[in-house]
């Protein structure tokens, strides 16, 4: 049994054990030839990527933060001003929606719109009306502020935290900071096990990124883990510790309705989130209606006050195909609906998570029901996982599930491990994860033609056919794995310009080939363009040309 | 410079070195509880999973060929008599499609009717209509005869072959059986190193899947690497030797027109094909068409007489995201369409290679063209590749489009490694490919529809939800790697019982809990589902029933 933890989380040596926490490499690193720039007065990161010859460096969005030479210290609290300013005149809704809506632009909404290359207005705009949000709780003073919804880049999310059986407060900071690092844009911290909450306040004070949480799971700690014994004050209790402590956005499984608990029944696996488990086994026991949902304005207004978001759980979502989109799952996508009007009256920030295991051909009724009930707050979703039969490959059945659910307008992706469903996830798994998804958020952002997001592929695909290997590299997701493969057949150091890699030798590349060709002189392809084009219009301008000898046509 | 291989290709220790070629695990290792079954006269393989309890045993399609124990002798010659009796009484056309059109049902298509649960006479009309093709060249004899058409299961090919910098025969006859052990359904050496014949001997004979090949990369051998110096006559040369030795497919870029290649010299990546790089710049040089195109027919003539398939090849496919879906690309799908038409006259069955790098909103549009201009002959596509910043990870950037492309209709995915762009795969490269396309493919099977595709993650799902920790590795597609990933964290035996893992630990499993929940009692949820819904019903059917205490809605 684990047991409760109530001792506050403060950043001391003690807390830990032997283990260093700075184990990771230094970013220059993993990513050679990249430096971190602050732009504008703000101070707003991105990375930019130096290249060989007269090519233009190109800058990228950058989650890493500052650097963190010590996790016991935190990173610097650059927020301080901008939130002393604001209590100095506030009502106490501290909502990003709540200064939208009044026409106010924050500081927060001027360093998304930098991030994201726009205006801070369109920003504004996008948070009043419920289409985008901005996880920013007023006490994570680390944080840098980035924006979820559909009309900005598509978000990952990396789970982290550790179980009852496995991980450390050392192991969940490197977590993080290696999450980060690939490019986590947001981060939950799902521990169950010890320490919660020392945990957590080593998480937040070394997060860059919004932190959020599922609060249920450490006030099920707090009633020692008798479901029946949870109630609203418990968990009012549980949100109060950590909305000071600085968690950005709450999981919170109100849309698990004792009505739709029987849907469940006969379903191939039953309920798979936790939160709405723990939810429907106290709603049977009681036979009452789930008090997340009844107490739902108690909460709202608690929000308020820190301006914690929203992501109403999706308690019912499917956990096998088989379960995909049936009767529970959009009941409850229905009532998220109705909580997200609640929310909005108060001018809470919401998000709204969805599955799961869904296969392809099902994805996007999710997303056009989630846009219908939901409002258009912002989807956030699990995958989805697209067939069942790949444990340990999770991470692939899934980032299939999430790039087609991100090109049809999901705002952020919550990455899935090779560890699923089998294993707490480790540092290589975090990274695994990370990387599978950001694949898929940028498929996703290309297929949506979002302004730029292009240009790294553009770069790298240049480097590439230009044999500029370590441009190739350092413009890759993972430059250490990129340069590590290549490595494997052809260390040293000639090969990194050889106009050629082991794939094929040096007389198969086709990319050396096709620079022969060109070399055949790009004048002489004009001209031969040219000459063929006359004769296309000569001939008739039919597509298929008749050849003299042997011609195969019918 | 690598030399010409003109030793006949022997299956001889001597052409090995002293590596062991038997090093793979045995199949009751990488599959436990599964034994091969073979069904019917013609014996069609099946593996038959064994589950605990009840639960009836699964077949699965089999692809891993009889027991290999020594590859210096090769597999039996199943289709001897097959073929010696076909001999008797040929026109000298052995071509499936022949056949079909004839009205004749053969014991390739018998054999893949069964493997496929449907009938004979459906798998001869698809292959008469060209909508389906079966690679089984007939001097194949160790060929365990598969189907491949966008109304069959999709397909898997796995590409291995050495280069000038790396590999061995013996290495590349274990790549071959790795294949096959996680799926693969079709391998195509595309050896461009020493021994390529010899190479293609000892695949041939240990091969139960169909071979395809891109003989070009031999002829340009022959000639010591000069394209220039390519001709038909040791073009044809060539595919007699391979046609021989029992190669199924040939990938022959004959849809590379002199006209297309003026067209590539603005791309990002210029061709990136190597067949169709060494086929533009003959034409360039010579500034005549293709001989591919312009001997066309003669090709067709020799297919017929081993029943050697077309498969098309693409030879302006994009190779950057920038040069997806452009003039050179489709111009050469047009002709490629034309060909079919020509090949289909002698009978000869043809597929029709696709890219590459396409980002996800420009996928559908192939494979439509593909449909449209080619009449419906089967699509085999390389990913696409949905972004080119993924070095290292490609076989997840395009294992997204593959199972797209999968889900459109396209027949046969070809897979991509991990290593691709940077080096050739070795053996851990390959399992990784072939699995992240079984997912794709199977991801697509779902989305079709398939009959009983499902059933596989049915079994699964069951088993999960059970806690039945062996039947769930074992119906993995890599029960290996599920396993060990759980026993990193809990490896003694009593965890594969236990009715939780290290992710959530005993007291946040849900499904656990929903264990719990079905435990209160199958009556009390019936009854609950009853009462709730006499409530609804009395109170108008309503969706949202406002709740007395803490009414959330507006």
């Amino acid at each position: 049994m684990t047991t409760n933890d109530d001792k506050p989380g403060r950043l001391r040596v003690a807390d830990s054990n032997a283990r260093d926490v700075r184990s990771l490499p230094p970013v220059s690193e993993t990513f050679p030839n990249s430096t971190q720039v602050l732009e504008g007065e703000l101070g707003v990161p991105f990375r930019e990527i130096t290249l060989a010859g007269d090519n233009r460096p190109l800058r990228v969005y950058d989650t890493t933060g500052p650097v963190n030479l010590d996790p016991r210290k935190g990173l610097p609290k650059r927020r301080q001003a901008w939130i002393d300013a604001r209590r100095a005149s506030s009502d106490g809704n501290f909502s990003q929606m709540h200064y939208a809506r009044a026409g106010v632009i924050t500081e927060e909404m001027r360093f998304c719109a930098l991030r994201e290359a726009t205006t801070a207005e369109f920003v504004r705009d996008e948070v009043a009306a419920g289409r985008a949000i901005i996880p920013a709780n007023i006490g994570h003073l680390e944080l840098e502020p980035m924006i979820i919804g559909r009309k900005f880049l598509v978000k990952v999310n990396a789970n982290i935290g550790n179980s009852a059986v496995g991980s450390s407060i050392e192991e969940e900071v490197e977590k993080l900071q290696w999450s980060i690092r690939w490019g986590a844009d947001t981060v939950m911290d799902l521990s169950t096990g010890k320490d919660i909450r020392a945990t957590r306040e080593w998480i937040l004070r070394n997060s860059p990124v919004p932190i959020g949480t599922v609060p249920i799971y450490q006030a099920l700690e707090k009633v020692k883990g008798r479901v029946e014994d949870l109630n609203i004050d418990i968990f009012m209790e549980t949100l109060v510790e950590q909305a000071e402590q600085g968690v950005d956005y709450f999981t919170i499984h109100a849309g698990v309705l004792l009505r739709y608990v029987p849907l469940t029944a006969k379903r191939m696996t039953g309920i798979v989130s936790r939160g709405g488990s723990i939810m429907a086994k106290w709603c049977l026991h009681h036979h009452r209606e789930n008090f997340l949902y009844t107490e739902f304005e108690r909460i709202c207004e608690l929000m308020t006050r820190y301006d914690v978001s929203f992501s109403l759980g999706d308690g019912l979502r499917p956990g096998s195909i088989a379960d995909a989109n049936d009767a529970a799952q959009f009941g409850e996508l229905t009532t998220l609906g109705e909580l997200t009007k609640v929310a909005w009256k108060h001018d809470v920030q919401v998000m709204i998570e969805g599955p799961g295991h869904v296969p392809m051909h099902k994805i996007k009724e999710n997303m056009d029901l989630e846009l219908e009930l939901c409002h258009e707050a912002p989807f956030y979703t699990l995958g989805p996982l697209t067939t069942d039969i790949a444990p340990g490959y999770d991470h692939i059945t899934s980032a299939i599930g999430a790039a087609m659910i991100g090109s049809f307008g999901c705002a952020m992706l919550c990455y899935v491990t090779p560890k699923e469903h089998l294993g707490l996830p480790d540092k290589n798994d975090v990274r695994d994860g990370v990387i599978a998804y950001k694949i898929a958020a940028h498929a996703a952002d290309l297929a949506k033609g979002h302004p730029g997001a292009q240009d790294r592929d553009d770069a790298l695909s240049k480097a590439r056919f230009e044999f500029r290997w370590h441009d190739q590299f350092n413009l890759a997701l993972d430059p250490m794995r990129a340069r590590e493969y290549h490595d494997e057949t052809l260390p040293a150091e000639p090969a990194k310009t050889a106009h050629f890699c082991s794939m094929c030798g040096p007389h198969f590349c086709s990319m050396k080939l096709s620079a022969d060709i060109r070399a055949l002189g790009e004048d002489a392809i004009e001209q031969g363009l040219a000459d063929k084009a006359a004769e296309f219009r000569e001939l008739g301008g039919e597509l298929y040309l008749p050849h003299a000898s042997g011609d195969p046509a019918e």
